[in-house]
């Protein structure tokens, strides 16, 4: 078993989800050891949600799965990084293609981009 | 002043470093509003370190600063993207360019490329 360092955060490590093909950045989220592993044997980003306190695979409730290309960790093994296609081709749940449309001019804060699909569509069925 | 949500995680908030000309990521380490504060007037990144518990200018010891060149935030305001010019062509410790040199492959890790520099010529002068 490929052992991750899980001490320093309280049982859970970061992990981000970067396009394969374009190196964006989509999301970051958070594993436990069951997340990873489920991971690894699906091939498809399973996060653990720490609102709802459960696995979490991305994309069940919209479509908008990730399926892994590649995965890395860092230098510690307390980061992940996942390289995914992402399906539906969003990764954020305000229909954004990336959670990171927020950018930091002039020390304030510009939205940049257009949503990708409309949640009330998605989640509201 | 940019409203971040250091709640969620304690008080700190993961950071990531992508390099802002290929894409690649470099790092993830941990901000306070403080280090957030200090890279946003500075435009150096700079960090909490967990284990020393201070400010950090990544790169004080070792030049490798990294050059902020924008600043992202996610859609729920707990983590921060930073794109950066990695000054000495190495973020990690180590030596790598980027901290996540480990690959997983059916169910081991394999170590890529090459360090670009020697950590002990650069820590122990």
């Amino acid at each position: 078993m490929i052992e991750l360092n899980f001490k320093k955060t309280g049982g859970l490590i970061p992990a981000i989800a970067q396009d394969y093909a374009t190196g964006e950045i989509l999301m970051l989220a958070y594993m436990n050891q069951e997340a990873f592993n489920a991971t690894l044997s699906s091939d498809k980003a399973t996060y653990y949600s720490r609102s709802r306190q459960t696995l979490w695979v991305k994309g069940e409730t919209s479509g908008n799965v990730q399926q892994v290309k590649e995965i890395r960790i860092d230098c510690d093994n307390d980061t992940v990084l996942l390289k995914v296609e992402q399906i539906g081709g969003a990764a954020c749940h305000t229909g954004h293609r990336s959670c990171f449309y927020k950018k930091i001019e002039n020390g304030s804060i510009r939205e940049i981009g257009e949503p990708v699909f409309d949640p009330e569509e998605v989640y509201n069925k």
